[in-house]
């Protein structure tokens, strides 16, 4: 169990302690070793990756996953009739996006060597990609999901974004304006291949990352000291799915900011762009990260319940890599029942069971399979 | 009832369908065609506009008219012996200040032509908006209504200002700062003149519109494709209004923000402006559009208790152009009264009824007929 | 009892006309007068300062005070046996960092005399303000105050910011981006001093300052016309602490905005730079200035609770120089037991009376004398 040892303690919440280890205490510093000796213990001899995963009755997982990964994994487990859990990929091509990192250059390379395309511009380079998206969707996927600073749109030429890469590829460094152009030009063309596709589009955003400079020279990146920006402008946001408004293209859509200042303006620019082809078409995402607790989860349902439909709401995700994290979803349930059972009971929505339990159904599980469109039933 | 007709269902609350057609149940997508029927029905056969009016009872409407109006209709309602509701003109120059617009030349030549003066110049443009107040004056208005993307301070000559408008009417595109010295111009001009002819100037903002191209295209502007923007300079906005400070020229003003976030920026910048002129000269303007619900109206009112003095509060403002929506003034005061009557029952607010029922009244009525000056009874 | 002259009646709450004045009643209009007779009559016969201290059960006190002044009273105080209390300097060198007002020339002049070093650069500023932190800490200074806009970095060279020094000793202005790498050298500077020294290092911001221009030219600055500014950047905020943990110079640091919308990015923020040296090195300040009152604080203490461990908190500070204002200590206290208490009601936190004593004492008294290292014993 490699994974837990690498997961510091305090990151378990009481309710995984409970759920996994029956351990009934509180926890602080007195009984802080007690604990880590009782799950240790009980990791070694009673639980399993996959037990955990059963245990916690998961029907399915995405995982994320670069596009030059060749998915042999998700290939073995698809092929195993041992584990009746689905293990799907998820699309997150974020290196193919930092073009202001030293790294894009080393990664263009390997895209180019995997889908057997020679990237020199931007034509070459959305070819690639949309050769690695065939492969994705002929193994499972159909999610994508990005990392972004925030949701920008500086809209540029085919012709401006070829010679930003070619700049790029001759070994200059791509900084300011340019930088944003050629996400924004990249970002525009994934959106609408996912629009053709039918998959979702997942974009986070509001978070900047590896802030402590002592601890990244000991430990590295992606470590834990991280923070929520507040730089997460609404208009470009709105223009961004303006740009793909005018084609009719923009996919599914479920919008995560990291800073929770952001639930109202989300809840209006999912708002505008709203249609038919599914309930809820663009998702106000849920809490996430520094804002999955009792009071950050509220804090957005509520949002949404006033700004928008929370009945179509797909409910919780957990981004954790952890194992034990799956009990996440269960708080998030208790809060959500506890928040719309805390209206029935002020007279704020109307105490009709069966409207509810579809309601309730429908976040915790059933909005999510339809939204997906995964090969699954969905409960009564 | 076209009017009707153009406002979709889900529009109206469950407090409208209660009060105006009895209608009893909880809308959800099954019952929707039966409220619709039941509705139009209604329509058809008991109720007219002025008798929705009547049984809302209003005592006095605003409506936000352009300065070239002719405030004919104006005329003939208040020459209508028949209706004893004042209707009033509000001024809202929106089609001068945006200089960025196409329509804006064509706008100013009719300007020019309604108000007699051949406006070619700041000077001249002021002139024939004054001439334009006079006339708003004379028929009854004493309100403004000023929609802008932000609260703006990028202070400019009058020569500036020349100079914008002539390349403008010359056929150049302004773009960028310019647009903002423009509209600062003309902003401290308009609210200048409010002050010496004691109008009210109100200032919404915070609004990006017309976001989704797709609909734009098939069924045009100001359809219902807006979203909250957050780039809401706080320092611009107390910046702007200490321009008019300088010479003690600040009219009654009333400041709503779309983006919730902006509430204590509001009730901070408006206590710097207070004097005893009138009783909360800065107004903090009633939760609006997208906040029009119970939590966007609790929150406004605590800032306001928490940062200035509600009991000089003016209350609720519909800006929707539906007969119905007067229900949401009640709406308003029974979150308004369930606030306070919280804060009295946790011991927060001393149980004081007669101050309470001064308040309640105040903010429900009195405060706003004190404020604006109308000629109206205040209530005991 | 000038400064109570000098001090509006509004500004004082019920609870400090309770404790001190035995006032029973509720402010209105009718019986201010009452309670001004009331008051001024107990402070003529009543109340010292001293004897108001020391009925607040006051044990230290910090003032805040420029580097050139002699800190004679302090050093008299300090020498008085009939007063235990403890009244303490802290340092605010506010008047070397605005580079950027008409004051600054004289003021460097006073500082070059008073410190007897001669500043023309980078080097002498510095080693003139180390001469009067080593004179400070002799006076039994271990705390610093600063007011900034907001936490800015941009990173000069120090021939840049000689540059900037002597172009201002030369006469010219300094502004824009020169002002801000002038300001964020110097507080690198400043905090790194801060870290070796052992002292506290404490930024206010997120205010904008004197709004009222009439208001000014009658009665001056800090009299009352400031609000809340909304342009606090996380990401600058961020880099100017990475900036000093890349030598892992960090100090003791308390960080308070006065916009409340900055809770949770500052929550995440001190999250990236907690180290052992300190239980909460880093800390969210209390709810301050128009935070200050329960929903402010409730949100504060919420805010930490969620993003890091409210156990650590130091606790309620007052910056208003009225010697009523300890009120608001008690005021806090019962806010901040009625929130936790209200976790315990709602099994949101284990009755644990023994952990709970622990916290609450904490924040109430311990974790600050831990936390500045004051000669001070704990309460059991």
């Amino acid at each position: 169990m490699e994974i837990l040892l690498g997961n510091p303690l305090y990151h378990w919440s009481h309710l995984e302690l409970q759920r996994y280890f029956g351990y009934q205490g509180h926890l602080c510093a007195d009984t802080a070793e007690e604990v880590w000796n009782l799950c240790n213990e009980q990791l070694q001899n009673k639980w399993t990756v996959r037990s955990l995963i059963k245990a916690s009755n998961v029907t399915l997982i995405c995982t994320t996953d670069d596009p030059i990964d060749s998915l042999e994994w998700h290939q073995k487990i698809a092929a195993d009739d041992t584990f009746d859990v689905q293990v799907k990929p998820a699309w997150r091509p974020e290196k193919a996006t930092v073009i202001d990192r030293p790294t894009y250059n080393d990664y263009i390379a390997k895209l180019s060597s995997v889908s057997g395309i020679e990237i020199h511009d931007f034509a070459t380079l959305k070819a690639a990609l949309e050769k690695r998206m065939d492969y994705f969707t002929e193994n499972g996927c159909s999610v994508s999901d990005h990392s972004l600073d925030y949701i920008f749109y500086v809209p540029a030429s085919d012709e401006e974004i070829d010679a930003i890469i070619a700049r790029k590829l001759n070994g200059e460094d791509i900084v300011g304006t340019d930088v944003i152009k050629y996400k924004t030009a990249l970002m525009l063309f994934l959106a609408r291949q996912y629009h053709r596709r039918n998959w979702t589009m997942q974009i986070h955003y509001g978070c900047k990352r590896d802030n402590n400079a002592y601890m990244f020279e000991k430990i590295g990146a992606d470590t834990g000291f991280d923070c929520i920006d507040n730089h997460t402008p609404a208009a470009q946001t709105a223009d961004f799915l303006n740009a793909l408004s005018v084609t009719d293209e923009i996919p599914r859509t479920i919008l995560y900011s990291l800073n929770p200042n952001d639930d109202a303006v989300i809840g209006t620019i999912i708002g505008c762009f709203q249609d038919t082809t599914a309930a809820g078409k663009l998702q106000h995402g849920s809490a996430w990260w520094f804002n999955d607790h009792k009071v950050g989860m509220t804090n957005q349902m509520t949002s949404l319940a006033n700004l928008g439909c929370l009945g179509n709401f797909i409910g919780m995700l957990t981004d954790s890599r952890s194992f034990l994290s799956y009990t996440r979803h269960e708080y998030f349930r208790r809060i959500m029942c506890s928040l719309i059972g805390g209206w029935v009971e002020n007279g704020e929505y109307p105490n009709d069971q069966k409207a509810l339990e579809k309601i309730v159904k429908g976040i915790c599980y059933n909005n999510a399979v339809r939204y997906f469109g995964f090969d699954l039933k969905t409960v009564d």
